[in-house]
């Protein structure tokens, strides 16, 4: 993708500087760029390596002294990686899928897709689905019936949507993703061990084993725009009303979302996050990754989790939490810390213990 | 699907009152729902919100003042979490997989398949598999060469079964389920680091650097009656014999089962629990979400864990267990609360001392 | 597939004794082992169990006395877990995919397979793509515009393989194994709450509530000779370099390997490991099951981590890790002996508090 200086200037509302003229095909690391790379070398510690490459022009930090690192044009952006948004979308070539319907998809008369939506080898758009302009479905694609998808959209090949899902614009979904399963719903014909625990905190009381019930799953997923979910991950399916998730929420791999759950707007959701059945999140939450919510919690507005976090209580909005079980996070690191102080207080107490007797032998 | 709440009383076994004639097409929550719809109002909390909704009748708990609702008529259950079991599968319109085996399915003239099983698009049946009556094989879905699956199956879309997998009747699994992929089994041709990690609980040792030779796994799966298999979950092949899985077990998401191990019967797998390999879990187990289990284990029967605990060694029948290492919950519980209490305890121990110490100056 | 266990021992190099012309035609644990059968009795405690069985022949550790156990032949292997790798190879009839080019596959005219490459039904390669002599393309797979994959790799349906995915040879992947997804970035107009809590390790300071601008991912993956991926597990592309894996690593189902990640060689990552983006893992490390790396972190060589560990730091080479937040094992192990004791310290503390406030009751 052959840009000028001066083209990609104005297209991320940046400032440059030098041979606006200057042609660049792609963009790449200092140390690897080659003479038709923009170099990109966000913070002063990246620029070092400008010159172990042969690239003539850079992105930098606002303020940067390009010149000085041999360059013949720069690009200066307030917040290089903000600028990187853009810049990527620019150069990205894309994946490749070829434009078209093609002739061994399998589309149900009855589904009503816009003019241009392409679709991909052996994808599958069952009775009555809608898929809204200007979207993409890849290969090996599933689409039940019934189910809605907006403008805009792009699934990976083998991403699967199950009936009656509704999607909003601009929907992107990695392979494998599953979007509308069935949720895990089971009940037992006497009230179960595991229900009995849940009330004692521990105690199984007298429950006999019983085999499971199955609920089925008469809701579904409803899915706000701008939404990303990444390969292989899952949303499941509401038991009677439908799953939720707001707009601007961005998923990444293998996360699993349960059945009834409800997600505001603008959250990350990192690789490997679970979130039981009917636990509902605020708006702009960053779950890191592998966090897990037990279900039927409620998680406030823009509260932040660290990595393999383990949420087993309501948390109020705007907190920030770590660890297993989640606490604050600044109490969590202080307890780490107390933590390693334990052997010397052991040993502490130990002696204490000796010298406090010494006086009392008869104790 | 519309019922009177006759026929739903009979068919469900449950007491009913008031207007028995009373048509409902649909279930809702009580503050959604419409004319048509049975609000089902479990608990007296939900009842509350039947005035916001329209709904004519509900379903409630036994002795529920229905009328006082406003309501024209009432199922009422002993256990209504229960009697949603049967009341969903009632209501659950399906996926609306098509009947009969569709034109582009590639099934192997060898495999034997009931005459009322329904193949999807895109689906392969390999040499000698056997499907039984009443299957719906969905569609993307792919069946290994010898693979045998019993009645009234419902494999969604992109579901995958290995060769030589064995699997009984009502088996459900959903988008992108695993079954019957290579167990993960290397050995080095000396000793590794790892095995004398194991040995010495965190010693190395003088072990060098190897690669890896494969073991290929020449075991399968062998799966009882009733059970479920979330989507994208994985369940591996034994390295010998078979790795086993009873009858009604039911498996969440993103679960991992590992090679050669057998699980009992009724067990519930929540959501990206993993269990490595050769570990024996016994019946009605209940792992929660995130539950790991290390290789080699036995977990006794009715254990129960709590959401993402981490088992690193045998667990007796009846525990209930949680944490990271997995202990009794009640124990663990208790260690949360008296983690809260270290950094007093520290300072208490700072105090005692300073105090201890007084009247001992030249200590 | 029948052998002479003198053939087995030929082909092994192992030590025979006995009838070197018995045929033998499949391994078996010894007490379920037939007549035909070679009973693998690795260790004395499974010996026992040969009478159980109808074993003629067994493969033993070296030196056992194989003529007491009744056998009429026996393999004597000094390692026999690793002579398993060799057998199980030669005892392995395959997965039973079919010779040849599918008829229904979509090959694009501009790839290039070599003369013997099999691609399965319903498998789609795309413009460009190369693939090395001797590969197994299994049915349902996807191989995207301009992927390269080496010589004798083995795709087993449903793996998914992105646009510009650079593969060595002998890969196998396995169902629903996805590489080359987009990587998980997106970055905010200001800096985010979450960056303000990683640089205050929590808090979040005065940030506001922003949605997501997408960083695209223009690397991809590339990937050394000898790797294997398990089933649905992930491997995303690089934002501006590649993803990379080196020859020899192992990756077991649901593993999730983040954007930028650079993996050396013969690393051994275990089920639902999760790697955070730009993290970077020695040589011959292994990862035990659940595993977390966070992002941008540095995991030496050599190093070891016991099962669900959360890695939150650099590891330095050599180092043997449990926990989270990840420890030394034996520092984690000792703490967890030490939290054992916490209930006895604090009521060890309560007494030394009142024995020593005792003399001074205007304390």
């Amino acid at each position: 993708m052959p840009y000028t200086i001066s083209q990609i200037a104005d297209a991320l509302g940046l400032h440059a500087e030098g041979d606006m003229s200057l042609i660049v095909t792609a963009v790449a690391e200092p140390a690897q760029a080659g003479a038709s790379d923009l170099a990109l070398a966000m913070k002063p510690e990246f620029a070092d390596q400008l010159s172990s490459g042969k690239a003539r022009a850079a992105m930098l930090w606002h303020g940067a002294d390009w010149r000085a690192f041999g360059l013949a044009a720069a690009l200066l952006a307030p917040r290089p990686r903000y600028a990187m948004a853009g810049l990527s979308a620019m150069m990205d070539a894309g994946a490749g899928y070829a434009p078209g319907r093609h002739p061994t998809a399998v589309i149900d008369p009855t589904a009503i897709l816009a003019d241009d939506v392409s679709v991909g080898a052996f994808a599958v758009i069952g009775p009555g689905a809608v898929i809204g302009a200007g979207s993409v479905i890849g290969a090996q694609v599933f689409v039940g019936q019934g189910a809605r998808i907006g403008q805009g959209a792009l699934l990976h090949p083998g991403v699967r949507i199950g009936h009656d899902v509704t999607i909003g614009d601009r929907f992107i979904a990695h392979f494998g993703a599953s979007i509308g399963a069935d949720g895990f719903s089971f009940v037992t014909p006497e009230p179960s061990a595991a229900e009995k625990v849940r009330e004692t905190l521990g105690d199984q009381g007298d429950a006999t084993a019983q085999s499971y019930a199955r609920i089925h799953s008469l809701g579904s997923v409803t899915i706000g725009d701008d939404v990303e979910l990444g390969a292989n991950s899952c949303i499941d399916r509401g038991t009677v009303r439908d799953t939720q998730v707001g707009s601007g929420c961005k998923f990444d791999n293998l996360a699993q979302i349960g059945h009834n759950v409800v997600i505001g707007t603008d959250c990350l959701i990192c690789a490997q996050v679970g979130i039981a059945g009917s636990s509902r999140i605020g708006n702009n939450v960053v779950l890191g990754g592998q966090t897990g919510v037990s279900d039927n919690l409620f998680i406030g507005d823009n509260v932040i989790t660290g990595g393999a976090t383990k949420v087993l209580s309501n948390v109020p909005s705007g907190r920030v939490m770590l660890g297993y079980p989640a606490m604050k996070m600044d109490t969590q690191l202080d307890l780490y810390r107390q933590l390693r102080r334990l052997p010397r207080l052991i040993a502490d107490v130990a002696r204490l213990k000796k010298a406090v007797s010494k006086p009392d032998p008869s104790d």
